[in-house]
């Protein structure tokens, strides 16, 4: 579980499997073949098995994909990437930016009318095929389905993750299995449609209350499912892996092997609904193919996911507050330690997941913890390995963004601290992004407001000293599920969803200095029914509860030029913290705690 | 052009009108019968020929429709109009909200298979016509085209508008139509179509530097145009309309009669471009069945019309002084009449437009006037006739919504004033209001973001306090032209299009305490790019300039609420103001702008 700093980095690995990959393409006669970075279930985590970017090109980001042709080969990586992906792949490789360029457009710039590109048509979802085939159609280029080259040359290939699925306790998940899937069958009904294609992970693990090891991270079961408008489910996994959990499913849930699900599909009566924004082409094919009419919509799980029962926030509550207290005895020891001058960025990370297991009850970490000092900072998704690990100095900012993962529910904080006295710079620009942080915590709007509205408020004071971050300003978190969920977000590109009452979101504005250092804070926190309040409005509102209790560096506040508002904010704040948290810590980390949370 | 105060609305004559209508839709076979507010050009206002709404069922709202079947009549109208439909029509007509209600269900509700609803299909957008008949398809109730059964029984119709168009001078509009026709070619190339269909009038007068007077407050010329991917354009108006501006328009626009615009569609080679959102079915129509090919796009003109050009922006800003000017003698006028306590609402009215007559450069009235004083200033769209005018009292509210046409530019703003001494709750609401204005105002923002984005802004002060209001932000506005255009606004509901340099909005929040009073405070501001700024990002980022100058009742604002950054803006507003139109009045104007305009 403990996060690793090797450096998987191996670019001499690329060259010959690039030669292999285009000897295989040859024999079945493509000019080009697509490697992405995705399994057949669109995750952020892949199984080793499927890491075949990783294999072929050395590449370990979390997103991104290869493009080989016969004399030149792509690996496609966002902003995040540019610099990892130099030091990762060899020259063989041609680094591209996405999505500055389009992979059409590259296609099209590089092949002829009749060039034919193959793909695995398990890993690319049916939007994302519908898409390229329409782009290169006026260009006779053809993009076709064939089986994985990767696959055919991977000697070595690991065995799929085989580790059985466990049952969710219906106490925790606040719902039954058989009450979410009578109300799934209810909107299929509603929508028309006799069933829908599950390919999600998540969502079948919402749906079913079960829970999974294929991936890190991210306790999710590697499956497929088809719910009908009955409300029964047919469950694919590999042989075993649900085995144990078959009286937990009950009679309405059958389980199958893997390899029957494209068959089952093609004996299903329409319309079956598949959501191609992560349906696998494959799934998209088998249904045309088999003449069964298609409806394209939303995975149905997807919303009543995102909204959390009760017993989902009760847990969530529980997890913050376990999770606040290792933060505090944490950051009590890094107060301590860091101006000794001996600690790394690694050191830090390992510390932390220290006393994140110290609870006893983490079973993971939520996602590979970013630890960085320094210029580091404003790397947005660092990741500290033995090549980039350095010391944290006095005068610099540290930015710690982690997670945990525990059964009743997943956390995700992030706290930038300043080691030795910050300046005057850090200083505005931190209280900048606190202001903002605190605007969105504040926040009291009507039903029907989305994320993408609510979004300007974290940016506005960045946005008056003529700055802003990269990056959305929250995104959906998931009930002892992935980190990172959709629909709900609160970003210019959040889904057109309203949020609801018992989301869960972070709430996390930055600010990076290239080369210089990086500042975010983030809590998570949850939809709730606005609390009354005299002189308001009849008219039904909401509001975000923090679930996160854990100090915010005073000293990186410039009190100044906070409102009397945004103060009485982070006081209430940190005396609820100090209330919440102290009867959890002991010793020093407690005298740090009070020292921490003093009003402002 | 004076602003007329006559109760227009005569339930009585709606009976005999219906009874002949549903004799017409019996002899041509329909079982219902459409009758819009829209005239063929979808414009917000229409003229005298086309007010058949208002014909056949008394009602004058600016937006709604009737739906006439053999034994009940509706007419539709939204929450603006619920109490005034109630006075204007006779109880023949059932009114009914939208869009609570949907056309589609309740016809759905009322007829049976086989049905046939009849429209004219110059009324009816190809887009609401579609929709339509989605819906209603499972049902087996069909939308057919007939002529219009009310024109056939309106015996004493007016003609026409058949007043000329003028050309608009090149140096105000800054760029000549040729140049304007070159650039949307340009884009039609891009698009690979052949032409454009234009049915928009503010999109001709926009592309050809023409106006007209066919409709009240907006000079807008009634047109139908045809532009190619070569540039030259079709124009299609009423016989001699266009015969004066012949020379303006040159050799690449031809000038036709109305009469033969469908025929012109009919021999046009595909594909051809319209705008389901504005174009009449009529037009698709006309497409389909001589086989052409039809592309869907937003009218080409919409994003180019909403750029102002740097003539355009500086035509608003001369407007603007000027309308300040007589701004300014208005609120002083009132500041010494109101007192008094003879004034009513309708005198408000007079003597504004007064005011604004007296620059000898008004050519129209934007729009009608708002005068709502006490409760009536909580009807957002309150229009004050002979029968609701109310004097203007001691301890009330005054909000005055009103704007001009000037040949160089359109205005629009809304004053709140306080007649007396205002409450503590009108002045705690009213600075809300002001607050949400300010952050506007002061906004700067990365180039990609909507107004969409920025709508939360405007609201955050007034959703604190459990607050809100139920219209948008702000709306986009022509330059001497419509006072209400699109794509651009700031509103959850606006287009996702990004704001860019150069388009002039509206910034109007306000607060509305039904049967109590109402408040707005509505300035226009222009887009243009950020001031540069010490220790800012390197990124390109767009700003507010305010065009409007004109004091803000500081008796309404609690000072003690702003922040010391938002104090310090209206200080420098009201300076700005005071240094802009201080040399523009004189006399008692002049010291009651030099007191209006004192520090906070």
């Amino acid at each position: 579980m403990f996060q690793t700093f090797a450096d998987s980095a191996s670019p001499a690995q690329g060259p010959p499997r690039l030669k292999a990959l285009r000897k295989a393409m040859a024999a079945v006669n493509v000019d080009g073949f697509l490697v992405p970075r995705a399994d057949a279930h669109q995750g952020e985590y892949v199984a080793p098995s499927d890491a075949r970017l990783e294999w072929l090109t050395g590449f370990t980001g979390s997103a991104g994909f290869a493009c080989v042709l016969s004399d030149i080969a792509s690996v496609f990586i966002d902003g995040r990437y540019r610099v990892q992906v130099r030091d990762q792949v060899a020259d063989v490789f041609t680094p591209v930016h996405s999505p500055e360029v389009q992979l059409a457009d590259w296609l099209g710039e590089r092949l002829t009318t009749g060039a034919k590109v193959g793909f695995d048509p398990w890993l690319h979802t049916a939007k994302e095929i519908d898409g390229l085939r329409k782009d290169l159609a006026p260009k006779g280029i053809q993009i076709v389905a064939t089986a994985n080259l990767v696959d055919d040359i991977w000697d070595d290939r690991p065995a799929p993750p085989m580790a059985a699925f466990t049952a969710y306790p219906d106490d925790l998940a606040g719902k039954s299995h058989a009450d979410k899937r009578a109300g799934i069958a209810t909107e299929l009904t509603k929508a028309g449609v006799a069933s829908a294609v599950l390919t999600l992970p998540d969502s079948i693990a919402w749906l079913l209350n079960i829970r999974g090891t294929d991936v890190e991270r991210n306790p999710v079961p590697q499956a497929f499912a088809v719910i009908h408008a009955s409300g029964q489910v047919e469950l694919f996994a590999r042989k075993g892996k649900a085995d144990g959990i078959a009286l937990h499913l009950g009679a309405d849930v059958t389980i199958h092997d893997e390899s029957t699900f494209l068959g089952a599909l093609a004996t299903l009566k329409g319309p079956v609904q598949i959501d191609p924004k992560s349906a696998p082409q494959i799934v998209a094919d088998t249904l045309e193919q088999a003449g069964i009419k298609v409806a394209q919509g939303d995975d149905p799980c997807l919303l009543p996911k995102a909204i959390k029962t009760d017993a989902e926030i009760a847990g969530a509550r529980a997890a913050h507050l376990r999770d606040g207290a290792a933060m505090v005895n944490f950051l009590a020891w890094l107060d301590c330690e860091a101006p000794k001058g001996r600690l790394t960025e690694i050191d830090v990370v390992t510390a932390l997941e220290g006393f994140r297991r110290a609870t006893n009850a983490l079973l993971d970490i939520s996602f590979e913890t970013i630890s960085g000092a320094g210029e580091h900072g404003a790397v947005v998704h660092y990741r500290v390995t033995e090549s980039t690990n350095r010391p944290v100095r006095e005068g610099e900012l540290l930015l710690v963004d982690s997670g945990g993962q525990y059964i009743d529910g997943t956390t995700d904080i992030t706290r930038t601290l300043a080691i030795g006295a910050p300046t005057h710079e850090q200083r505005a620009c931190f209280t900048r992004v606190l202001q903002g942080m605190i605007a969105i915590s504040r926040a009291r709007f009507p039903v029907g407001v989305t994320g993408a509205h609510l979004d300007s408020l974290a940016r506005y004071p960045l946005w008056l000293a003529g700055m802003d971050y990269d990056h959305g300003t929250g995104h959906g978190v998931g009930a002892y599920l992935s980190v990172h969920e959709g629909p709900q977000g609160i970003s210019r590109r959040a889904a057109p969803i309203p949020l609801e009452r018992g989301m869960i979101l972070s709430n996390e504005p930055g600010y990076y200095r290239e080369g210089a250092f990086g500042i975010r804070i983030e809590n998570l926190i949850t939809v709730v029914d606005a609390p009354a309040l005299k002189g308001a409005d009849d008219r039904a509102m909401l509001a975000f509860d923090t679930l996160t209790h854990v100090p915010i560096d005073r000293q990186l506040i410039d009190a100044q030029l906070l409102t009397a508002d945004e103060r009485a904010w982070l006081n209430d704040y940190h005396a609820a913290t100090l209330a919440l948290i102290g009867p959890r810590v002991d010793g020093d980390a407690l005298a740090w705690l009070d020292k921490a949370c003093a009003p402002l």
